[in-house]
């Protein structure tokens, strides 16, 4: 398979399982933490299925399309590993986590802190949702929607 | 819609495009000229689809994934409007220029080169597909295959 049809399926999933998500959402409070704005595509689709929900977004350096910059307040810039560990116990309801190299050996370094870090994020019954597989023992693996194949995009919950 | 579903329906149209034009190219010769080589995906996705055939890519910077760098002498880097109109007249059995920003202005600049360029490098017969929508005389468009919706890729035949 081609990487650009690889990359077609591994957004699809994103969006499919977010979908679902922000659909189950509603009985949950807390922010939204975004891990990773990147271009802001997904930045821009969680906040039109959430409407009126606060979406905290982290990234290295701002490369988001000008349409898709978080207000003021809710983007915060330098090491997503230290920055967003300053946010720890804000109860997030949802953390999207996209920050994927398609390097193993980089995307082995950020597995070292990633899920601690999505874990110490999340309030109880939050949902992780992530690019990267987080193996963590309060983050419960769920089913994926149907036809999200697996190993693509991954979805949990916060267990307590 | 949000702009993660808009990319997710401008790769799936890009694929579709570039796939029907790879099965229909056995009998075009020439080489594949890549504007905007990017992070790779459809370098590499022209690559599988097009075993044998000599792959030109053009980019500002390098900013490919590692596994899809082309091999050295046809990658080249700099302004494309200036190298890869020294290109002109390489008789190419395709051009895929993927140089869309997604802003309007400047979008409308890279249009006043751009459909020239491509025709320039293209032999008879041979074929554009473009995320931006190319206006030559020369160069005629070709309807869309089934089930990709009109505006978002762009397909067109050099007439002579």
């Amino acid at each position: 398979m081609s990487r650009l049809e690889s990359v077609i399926r591994r957004l699809s999933a994103q969006r499919d399982i977010l979908d679902r998500v922000c659909a189950d959402m509603a009985d949950i409070p807390g922010p939204v933490i975004e891990l990773g704005l990147g271009n802001g595509r997904t930045f821009d689709h969680l906040r039109e299925r959430l409407p009126g929900r606060r979406i905290i977004a982290f990234d290295r350096v701002l490369g988001a399309h000008k349409s898709s910059i978080p207000p003021e307040g809710d983007l915060v810039l330098g090491e997503i590993s230290e920055t967003a560990a300053r946010f720890a116990g804000i109860n997030a309801a949802l953390v999207h986590a996209d920050i994927g190299t398609g390097y193993d050996d980089r995307d082995a370094v950020t597995l070292t802190w990633l899920p601690q870090l999505v874990e110490s994020l999340l309030g109880p019954g939050g949902i992780a949702v992530s690019g990267l597989p987080l193996v963590h023992p309060r983050l419960e693996p769920l089913p994926l929607p149907d036809g999200v194949p697996d190993g693509r995009y991954f979805l949990l919950r916060h267990t307590e």
